[in-house]
């Protein structure tokens, strides 16, 4: 039997410390190639680039793996990685991270990092996005590399069903802080926004986005409670965002707006 | 009672002629405020703007409307809408569109104009993804409008759960050839890509997206099927992508991982 193949992205760039500690769990499973954003590109989302050409570069980063930085958005470098590098290869594993700073709850919306994972399972690729609760760049990836590799070794021998994904969020401790995995689902918690609003030197305003996570969804088998209490969160989550008993309830619109 | 507040905005940009055809309806229900990009933001998904500043600039664009043109990507829009252009003031209904092209299926995850409305959405607004199956900038939106403000009606007279929102794709076509409205489920269908390769002014390779729709899902339930049939398809949509079938089946790996 040949070598998996494990596909490794991130959101926050080819150099962030995360991707690196990823690769290093990961070569132990299989042959590794990185594609990834050369430049930060959190809360980019599911962003494709249409409007302009993408840009795809050999590198030096990790010792002994392929690396290729590319110019666009964390799903731009999945898309690449199949159709380009990889030239339809048939990838094992995706696997995007880690992450630094938590991918729980709504915020699988937003980031880049699970935009990522989700566009392999797309593509019938099995895929893990992986976040660390810390988002310092001095962040220590140690404690929860154990884990990682338990959930690495379960993804390669076990079918996910098509389009599907694990979002995996890691506490931020040391490794006996860790108490375990909890397989849950998404939290129902939201940001709050708030603008800071400013002049430029031009003296015309500007506002920057800032905002608060709020949970009010106090629960105990969401990835919110989880994380709150020592477990690392491990929600299957899918592309379909169909609300099937809202199809139900709202059929008889059919008729009643014909 | 007070005219409804009424929050429109699109993906394609705030001179876009889908989002004028969307104003010219929505006059007809309330107070209209427009918050739109000011260059195309087709493809951004849910992307927010974090690392930089937002421009918000006041315009007039559409007669007797308030109108904000803003930097950002459409969830960006809606974000600067709630919190600053609108003060946080109770928004009755958000529209998003009409967008020139199709959201049905798996576009959903890609579009701007639906992730502007999923924004709403998380905001607990009301919330409809408008999107005309013609990507043409002289797509003919009068056919649709009949439909639209039946919807609109109905979605000012009736609760939403939160964080839901109506996915509303419209056939191209003539009065005569739209048969009706069917509420339905997002079709399994994907994106296939290929990347056309060039070489730059300096001989430096690029890639640019491109790929085809493709649908292997021929249930009579889904929106694909809705449009090719003649039909307006409404997706009542929701952003938890937790996969709870998954979370039932996969729940022994809490021990087994351990």
């Amino acid at each position: 039997m040949s070598k998996p193949l494990i596909l490794v992205t991130n959101d926050d760039g080819i150099v962030a410390p995360g991707i690196r500690a990823l690769v290093e769990v990961a070569i132990q499973f299989g042959e590794v190639v990185v594609v990834a954003p050369d430049s930060p590109q959190s809360g980019k989302g599911h962003a494709i680039t249409i409007h302009d050409p993408l840009r795809l570069k050999h590198v030096r980063v990790f010792p002994g793996v392929e690396a290729w930085e590319c110019s666009g958005t964390p799903v731009d470098c999945v898309k690449l990685a199949k159709h380009v590098v990889l030239k339809d290869r048939k990838i094992d594993l995706c696997l995007s991270g880690i992450n630094h700073g938590s991918n729980a709850s709504i915020n699988i919306i937003y980031s880049g990092t699970l935009s990522a994972a989700m566009e392999a399972s797309l593509e019938g690729v099995k895929s893990i996005g992986l976040s660390l609760l810390d988002y310092s760049f001095e962040a220590d990836f140690e404690p929860g590399k154990p884990w990682i590799s338990r959930i690495i070794r379960y993804a390669l021998n076990n079918n996910f069903p098509h389009g599907k994904l694990l979002n995996v969020n890691i506490p931020k401790g040391s490794v006996s802080s860790i108490k375990g995995i909890r397989v849950c689902r998404q939290a129902n918690a939201r940001w709050v926004e708030e603008f800071m609003e400013g002049r430029d030197p031009n003296n015309q305003p500007y506002y920057w986005l800032t905002g608060k996570f709020i949970n009010e969804d106090h629960a105990t088998d969401t990835d919110v409670w989880a994380l709150e209490n020592g477990y690392i969160s491990v929600v299957p989550s899918m592309h379909d965002l169909t609300d099937y008993a809202a199809v139900e309830s709202m059929r008889d619109l059919n008729q009643r707006l014909t």
